[in-house]
């Protein structure tokens, strides 16, 4: 069985709206390790927003996927070969080795993960990067104390889902935003959000009013546009919005203006953007809450599960239009 | 000699635009000290941007102005009466009594000032509230370190000044906006910064970019609008915006509507508004700072006097326009 490596590169910078064509999927050999490496077979790929960013040639905090390039992601799956003494064939690891089916890595960008504790795919979302990216900014950003209401977007999604859990946890009152009825039952029924607002609905500013009768305290972002106009005219004083993404500009070619940032000036809010990898010192107490959480049925989580990594730039599209209920993934093995 | 005090309240709430006629001068009785009370004559009375936000009937971080009550405002002046055992007769003083001539205060809102080191003027000004803006938000929130570049917009103004020069002292690349070649000047060679953009000769993002060739790391804002734009497609990983006001909004019907808000994600930016009288602890260090900077030079200042009460409400609406340079002051006595 000669098998081979499926790989999907950048093809093209998106103008706008990223589309299929802007990826191409390629066939190549299986490599081998060199001393010190490990040969990866990844089961799981995770899409993220931020991959959006990386696709465009301008400046950010990480360096940009080059045409031609393995495009970046987060992956979880077994070492099938080792050259390196600290990891063994079998071992199960997550990281950031691209969207491929194989993958070298040294090790250095590797974690092992327990995939008997939590499921492998997990380790993608809710014990991964994006749930640790929920609790690094809600605790070290937000900083939301008891009583106090915490307002999500994106809250079905991997981050948001995990922010609001964590927020109900410290005695918040927790308020989602999501679209679509779907989601917003899921995210009041089963993770125990206290009220969630349907973004597709319209009226905004009146629903988040009456969903935050004592103002917001702290807003986690992750989605930009009008809602943050709306969650700012509501924002008490010396509110916290920790900026972790904003998936409705991604694709803009015509952005949203923020009108209502006056209000951080009266109001002493403070926003601020914030990237999880600057925050690694955290990751071991994040992780371990996480785990925990989930262990015990506290955190709950959704996967939205594409099979195959031919089908993974349609997915990634889909996720950046909120098609997606819950983690997007793509399954390789 | 029969003696008036003259007031000026609040007539009208303005809709955009403020206009002379939402104010009123009224002529009333000079009032005795109460048991406890100080009968203040000022002397000169503060323009400040804030003040705008105060005739708005809305939510804020202080008590709006109600219609027909005197226009709060800072003055400084002298105790020409007292029955309040912590002040003589005599005694130069500070607070905010609001727009007149003749003002009680139980001493709370008072505090006592040296006008041999500095001039009573300046107590509203560079060693008053605009200077400790300037101290608070550039050292609490813009935390500014040696080699980095400071942006200061309404840089020739009473808080903008003091922050450049505070900054040129921390061995920062100070660059500074103002309106119009006159004032520029000035920022540049009185005030000593490195540079001054003149926000009214265009191509606003062009001349920020050559004016800070290695990017920003910390833009004091006071002005909001474009600026702020260009600003944060310029800003380093981990820029601060302490958000002190935004004047050129205050009177906007249509705000304006930021569109690089997303730059705060990428790079982990950090927008914050705050107001001084939330940090009265950091005063007497500030003062200390900024009187010991004014007396040996390191610290200039420019006013801008207009001569009597009855010409606040249009020395204060040239001042929104930005045709002030420098302090905007009204001399009552």
């Amino acid at each position: 069985m000669a098998r081979k490596n499926l790989q999907v590169l950048l093809a093209n910078r998106p103008a706008g709206w990223v589309k299929e064509s802007d990826f191409r999927i390629v066939e190549t050999d299986i490599p081998a390790p060199a001393d010190g490496q490990v040969l990866i077979r990844n089961h799981y790929l995770s899409l993220d927003p931020y991959m959006r960013g990386r696709m465009n040639d301008q400046r950010s905090y990480a360096a940009k996927v080059e045409l031609g390039e393995v495009m970046t992601g987060e992956t979880a799956g077994e070492v099938v070969e080792s050259r390196n003494p600290r990891f063994q064939r079998g071992d199960t690891v997550a990281g950031r080795v691209g969207w491929q089916q194989y993958a070298l890595s040294d090790g250095s960008d590797l974690r092992k993960v327990d995939a008997r504790q939590v499921p492998l795919s997990a380790h993608l979302g809710v014990v991964g990067m994006p749930g640790v990216t929920a609790w690094v900014g809600l605790n070290d950003i937000g900083q939301p104390k008891p009583g106090e209401t915490v307002v999500v977007s994106a809250a079905s999604g991997a981050v948001g889902g995990v922010v609001g859990q964590l927020a109900r946890m410290k005695d918040c009152r927790v308020v989602g935003v999501a679209g679509g009825p779907e989601k917003c039952e899921y995210v009041v029924k089963e993770l125990g959000f206290d009220a969630c607002i349907d973004h597709r609905a319209g009226n905004l500013p009146q629903a988040l009013a009456a969903a935050t009768p004592k103002g917001i305290d702290v807003y986690f972002e992750n989605v930009g546009g009008p809602l943050l106009d709306a969650v700012l005219a509501r924002c008490n004083p010396f509110a916290r919005i920790p900026l972790c993404g904003m998936v409705s500009q991604y694709n803009a070619v015509d952005r949203y203006g923020v009108q209502n940032l006056m209000a951080a000036v009266g109001m002493r809010i403070k926003l601020q953007g914030f990237i999880v990898s600057d925050h690694l010192a955290r990751w071991p107490e994040a992780l371990k809450e996480l785990t925990q959480g989930v262990r015990d049925g506290r955190i709950k989580y959704r996967e939205s599960v594409t099979e195959g990594l031919e089908n993974a730039p349609r997915a990634f599209i889909g996720m950046l239009k909120g098609e997606n209920f819950g983690k997007q993934l793509v399954k390789l093995a």
